[in-house]
């Protein structure tokens, strides 16, 4: 017996092409892109926010328990530093890691104004940011942000994302974030479509797809989170064909997900080998990779007037780059099938390179990290894109890196891909970064430049 | 620069269409159908393999650890069974699990016979099939089978799948298992296509897709894990669209993802609360549920003579069911997004219906799971599908259930489906199974014969 019914389409048309013209169009209706830094310039001396370093005794309601020495917070909520012993079949280590396991909301706001869509951004301060405030999605909220944990104002927007009209959801997906620093932390990447009047806060303004991949040029201006919500913009650009088919690429990952050993265990903080914690950090005894410290955010205009908070802070800047190649016209990077100790499974796809050189260079060429030397060293006639980018600024101090996109050779990286790196296309890569768990969060913010630039069908300039 | 090289669509072309060939081919060129419950039984008489209940004690090579009580081999291989603490917003208990960290494989060669494509199946013994002997893929190994941790023989036709030719992979995905018994148990799922000639022992026959939906019909004769590689297969069938878009669908379970709240935590299997360990069995106090005992399998034809092994035994018998309604000339199941404690991540797609009845007939009607009685009170005419199926026979001992597809009305199950649930067509289901972790191992099941049936473009019978 069959019910009348009104049946859809598998896939929803048009979503790709509007966002295509979107990409295309260079200026929107509402700010200059040319005005986007001035305008950030303004928030950023109206916020008057001072962030200095405190030792962890100045800590408001954070302390170390005294049984772990798990760094917490008084309410049990936001999040908590622990211990992490990480075991691989080349290496055993223990670290500290911070646990977050409830789900925030990464959400932009899109609206169509004169037939083309823009994207509601935020101008929002983040302690970790090297400039405190950048372009931020619309909403980007922890439940106890908007729980109100710590008695804070209201999040602006949320409402529009909390049980959206799912005809209207862009894209809705779990992603994964850094699984060096952070216990299987995932957060919600939403945009969300809207009719109507939205009231205008003066901390936001709608731009094109096209201005933003304008903006994503520029160091240090649209943050992690704006990022990889626009990485996970269904864009879908149209290619003719790839080195490999889905299928083969599926196959692929899931023998790397096979293949790779790593069992990790929760530990007390106070417990980790080769750490050791002073006054104003907890460090490696050699100083690799990062250390835990505290500041306080003084003079904030943020939702509360001021706070004091634990952060990571990496030892240097990191280098995190995809090499790049045009087969037979069609553009591919090659991605790496990277395992890291805080994923939720196994393997992520990765850039080509992600790696922090000061960790490295005490080591002789042949023992770094394969491409290292072809990023560092690219000669600028090869280089696609680049920009500084920083990470999350409510978890990461200063954790900057330069993004790059780098034209190789068959020299370098061959059409036949090494074990554990494989090409794909922008396509393939937005595809996977419509499911959870395939397209880790560096990988993410590259892809936001390869959306924006195939949604807009330039190819990246020469 | 553009590289010359070979590129290929991304999508593969044909596959399902050979695969909708196959199940629309009745009998194939080795062996008639009705000839396969005589040759299973043939090989059920010939392993002359007797079931024997045994104390813990009279285990060799398994025993409690001291220190923690878990249930363990000697070699430190195989599996063991801990305890698992579970939280969730309603309710919070501890129970046995096993933990089963590495990752097999479960692969069917396939290979065309007069241009259609057939499925090489082996008759193999497992100790906890009620019939002992049922249809299983060509290979079913754990990575302690391959690398002979227990020092048995070869894994017949294991080649084809450690490290296959990517094009002749038609598929290749890791799955979840059980999630109320297993920890974050996962399988890859593979499908290899050969040429050529196969070395054909005794114990397999190929079969086509057509026969295996017959056969699929029948109590205990295609296992579990032969159900869930066939759940895998692409045969995307054609579908003039459903009741939401892909898009929908997938924004719908990032929803249920996100909103659902559960932590576990391992810990010792001697400290769970409510249960108890005597001399045969670790159960609950109050008999629900499950049990943990132990059997020797004795005079085996298996991979090694005979063995002793500790085994999970369900209460009783299970329902799991699908609601099955046409929308507009398009079949539809309702899904329901179960959180199980051994998921890796909170929820997955399930059947509408999955439980075991005598947990639950102690408790008033109102109270008992959504939809339950519509399946146990199901009328025949309403009934397209009916099969008693077993779980995993070489952890689960005669895990029964009565796997049903059931046509309902916008009665009992509305075209707006309750929250938890989501009308999916068979062909979105099909999409999610070639993704890890979308549609959990009971759902497969039924996929498998919805998949069949759809491929072979043959509604489901009235």
């Amino acid at each position: 017996m069959s019910a009348p019914a009104r049946l859809v389409p598998r896939s929803r048309a048009g979503i790709s092409e509007r966002l295509a013209l979107s990409a295309a169009t260079a200026e929107g209706v509402h700010i200059a892109t040319s005005d986007v830094p001035g305008w950030l310039d303004l928030h950023r001396q109206s916020c008057g926010t001072a962030i200095r370093r405190i030792p962890f005794a100045e800590l408001d309601h954070w302390s170390f328990a005294p049984e772990t020495g798990d760094l917490r917070h008084r309410s049990g909520r936001f999040f908590t530093i622990e211990g992490l012993h990480v075991v691989r079949p080349e290496a055993e280590w223990q670290q500290p890691i911070i646990v977050q396991p409830e789900i925030g909301i990464l959400g932009i706001l899109a609206k169509e104004f004169d037939g083309v869509l823009h994207f509601l951004m935020q101008a929002k301060m983040e302690p970790g940011n090297p400039n405190l405030v950048q372009l931020s999605p619309t909403v980007q909220a922890t439940r106890s942000n908007y729980t109100k944990a710590h008695g804070g104002a209201e999040v602006k927007y949320l409402e529009h994302f909390l049980a959206p009209d799912r005809d209207r959801v862009l894209t809705d997906v779990l992603q994964s974030e850094h699984g060096a620093w952070f216990y299987r932390k995932r957060n919600r990447n939403m945009i969300v479509e809207v009719d109507g009047d939205i009231p205008l806060d003066d901390a936001f303004r709608w731009l094109t797809l096209g201005q933003l991949v304008a903006l994503l040029r520029l160091d240090n201006v649209v943050n992690m989170d704006a990022r990889t919500v626009l990485a996970s913009a269904p864009t879908a650009p149209p290619e003719p064909g790839a080195l490999s088919s889905d299928a083969d690429l599926l196959a692929w990952f899931t023998g790397e997900r096979a293949r790779h050993d790593i069992r990790t265990r929760r530990m007390p903080l106070r417990e980790i080998a080769g750490w050791q914690r002073d006054e104003h950090s907890v460090r490696r005894v050699d100083d690799r990779f990062f250390q835990v410290v505290a500041v306080s955010v003084e003079g904030a205009g943020r939702e509360v007037a001021g706070w004091t908070q634990p952060i990571i802070e990496p030892v240097g800047p990191g280098i995190v780059g995809f090499a790049y190649r045009v087969f037979d016209g069609v553009p591919h990077v090659l991605v790496h099938a990277r395992v890291e100790g805080g994923f939720l499974d196994t393997a992520e796809l990765a850039p080509t390179v992600q790696y922090v050189p000061a960790n490295y260079v005490h080591l002789a060429a042949e023992h770094r990290p394969p491409f290292l030397d072809l990023m560092l060293n690219a000669s600028p006639d090869r280089v696609r894109y680049s920009a500084i980018h920083s990470e999350e600024g409510g978890r990461f101090l200063n954790a900057e890196s330069r993004y790059l996109i780098v034209e190789t050779d068959e020299a370098a990286t061959p059409a036949e891909a090494p074990p554990g790196f494989h090409w794909v296309t922008p396509g393939q890569l937005n595809w996977l970064a419509g499911h959870s768990r395939y397209v880790n969060v560096q990988a993410r913010s590259l892809l936001a430049v390869l959306n924006t630039s195939a949604a807009g069908r330039t190819h990246l300039p020469r």
